[in-house]
């Protein structure tokens, strides 16, 4: 495909008008100012938009778009007893199959190419992102409540199994990690099990780390006040290459470790504020050096996976809770929500516009009001963008989405599947379907 | 036009389903749960989609659209002096129409059919309302630095025309109110003055207050120890329709005032949040009773005018100030979004949907996969709807945008005019058009 006379924006976060993007198999293989010599094939009539790496979202739960406006305006602890661990309790491997291929289907629809994902059920998971072309970083979340050795949890067994037959399946579209779940919904014999494994083979790492107050303070009185992060790294972790969502109450010197060893915050604005845990200290880590992306969560916590507003969130949520409004530029937000995120997933080869590059791209419309007038495009792209103003997602150099139809997912099929599950164990659970 | 087989939203925030909603002239007259016997003339297929009330933007600088991303990051000082006064200090009276033409364009394209704005070049704003099809509450923000008398100074000359000639104009689309901009750039006597021209006249009153922690303290300093609230009180504000901007740091005995004097407090929580400012106590201001409805401030400290994302940071904004994840509920944020802000307005036939109302209307599209699956469908439209979603705008019974198209503006040249003015503008300024 050949973008022709496009805006284009660049590494810094600037936008360049009238330029000319060849695509040949997975890459971009042209950029210019005037129109190539070779043939793209089809071309794509690029006035009034712009084309700019796709997102990478850096931490979700796709299967819990099931669980979308299900539990709302709760404490935490009756959100996950009442609502979400039962209607979790409830799902099967066709239920996260069909949740897993919705939130994909809403991904592309808000950009994103690419996802870093931690559930069960992750062969059903996996069957949807693999259908759909789409990326995935996924992981076995492993909790563990007993004395058991790693090698005889069920969870780690499936972890395994993912990670010998998918990492690096479809052409490097998947990569399988290793996933604690998190400090308190395991034990310092799995974590350390878990690390080793995971140094032994190179395997990436996924884990939650210090959402909460009280999960960070709690920590502190059972670990021999040792933070989470303090904690894992006394166990081997961040040793691979590491995303640690959340890491709201993360500490100077937990900073200076997620800095050092080279640790991916996978920041999640929307679930942290829907939640009430606070504001990730973005600033901070990037001062620190730290390589900050931006996850959505799960739809149950946030409740979309709108990038765009997803953006806007993360840009002015340390504005407010630091009272400092010079705080996360928009050229620091686009970062986090492509190269980033890309570089979180072991993917060095995305999230920029260059040749060579892989084409993981987007196309945003410019042409609504409320993209003009343009003082500074990237501005208008973080602070003033709409979800809906995505036009086309491409990954791979593979057009998945484009004004509204999906190239490779049976919508109504999917949003029909979706439903049906959700209305099966809304059943089962004996509470009414709305009409 | 008659809306057949559609999802139609209630007073309470329930949705039912298979609904038949006629509309003649400007009032909904049927709403069935079967096609009614009369012809409502145009049919509207509503499968997959709901039929809700539009929505009243509460508080709004309509020009500053031509300001949007034009000041970034900045402290609220260096913003406003380095960047908005200057900028400001170049509109012309076609700049003000080609910004307000942009605006309302973007307003109607995010369902808003009716704004409270404040600003100057009144007539200039309003032809573009007028034009439009949209409604407002037209003010022109009054400011004064001297000892002039308030029938001397020329904003005044215009307020006043602007009430006499046009209240009421257009069917009651177009009210006129007074304005005083805010404490800080006003003086007791002209304030005084105008309260005792609105309380003579019942012109409806729009006026800032408390929106910076600076703004609340330095007006205690200098009032003796009144606050906001306390000293436009004692002036004899609040005595007619008030809509008060912002109250990001009003006390608790402001509060009981502006719920005694039946004020309307519009918060603003995406423009406070980015300019640093803090977050409305909307759950405190709900349970006084007094009456909460949601502006977007002007573009500038926005970035957009897209009402579906302003209800999502209204709905969780204060779940993160206040730690408390129970705090503003989805049928809080829609009516602060439709009826009360409707109420605010001095516009009582508007803001549900029942027979003998103004048709101020509303389509979302349900069929996109961040709808689904649906266990409440508000809670879908509070937290997961996207901008874009909204298929078709109506005010006064009439079709003002549908499916990206707009049926009274010619978007081209408004964007094109909009975009003219700015990079005369910025020409003006010696600043670099972007390419």
């Amino acid at each position: 495909m050949l973008f022709e006379n496009i805006a284009v924006l660049d590494e810094g976060g600037r936008a360049a008008a009238g330029k000319y993007v060849g695509v040949t198999g997975e890459r971009i293989a042209y950029i210019g100012d005037t129109a190539p010599a070779e043939d793209f094939g089809e071309t794509y009539a690029g006035a009034g938009r712009l084309l700019m790496p796709a997102f990478y979202n850096a931490h979700a739960h796709s299967p819990m778009t099931l669980l979308r406006g299900y539990g709302e305006n709760l404490k935490l602890q009756d959100w996950l007893t009442t609502r979400i661990f039962p209607f979790e309790d409830k799902l099967t491997g066709e239920a996260v199959y069909a949740g897993t291929l919705l939130a994909v289907a809403e991904s592309l629809r808000f950009g994103i190419v690419s996802t870093t994902d931690m559930y069960y059920f992750c062969e059903d998971m996996l069957r949807a992102f693999l259908e759909s072309g789409a990326k995935v970083n996924i992981s076995r979340g492993l909790t563990c409540f007993t004395d058991a050795e790693l090698a005889d949890l069920p969870g780690f067994q499936e972890a395994k199994r993912l990670f010998e037959t998918y990492d690096g399946a479809a052409d490097g579209r998947v990569v399988a990690e290793m996933s604690l779940h998190a400090e308190y919904t395991s034990n310092p014999k799995i974590a350390a099990q878990l690390a080793e494994y995971a140094n032994k083979t190179g395997a990436g790492m996924h884990v939650h780390i210090s959402e909460t107050k009280t999960e960070h303070a709690e920590c502190m009185a059972r670990r021999g006040g040792k933070t989470p992060v303090a904690y894992l790294a006394s166990l081997g972790f961040f040793e691979t290459r590491t995303t640690a969502a959340h890491c709201v109450h993360v500490t100077e010197e937990d900073m200076d470790i997620l800095a050092r060893k080279g640790v991916t915050v996978a920041s999640c604005p929307i679930s942290n504020m829907k939640l009430s845990s606070g504001v990730c200290n973005v600033p901070r880590l990037l001062e620190k050096g730290v390589n900050v992306a931006i996850g959505t969560d799960g739809a149950a916590s946030n409740n979309s996976l709108n990038f765009i507003e997803e953006m806007k969130f993360f840009a002015l949520s340390n504005k407010l809770m630091r009272e400092d409004p010079t705080l996360v530029s928009p050229a620091d937000t686009i970062a986090a929500a492509t190269v980033s995120g890309a570089k979180s997933q072991g993917r060095p080869d995305c999230g920029a516009i260059r040749v060579g590059a892989k084409a993981d791209l987007i196309v945003l419309d410019l042409s609504v009001p409320n993209m003009h007038p343009v003082h500074a495009l990237a501005n208008n792209i973080v602070y003033a963008a709409a979800g809906g103003d995505v036009r086309l997602t491409m990954a791979d150099g593979k057009v998945l989405y484009r004004d509204g139809s999906y190239k490779t997912i049976d919508i109504e099929k999917a949003l029909f599947e979706a439903d049906a599950a959700t209305r099966r164990i809304r059943g089962e659970l004996g509470e009414q379907n709305p009409a």
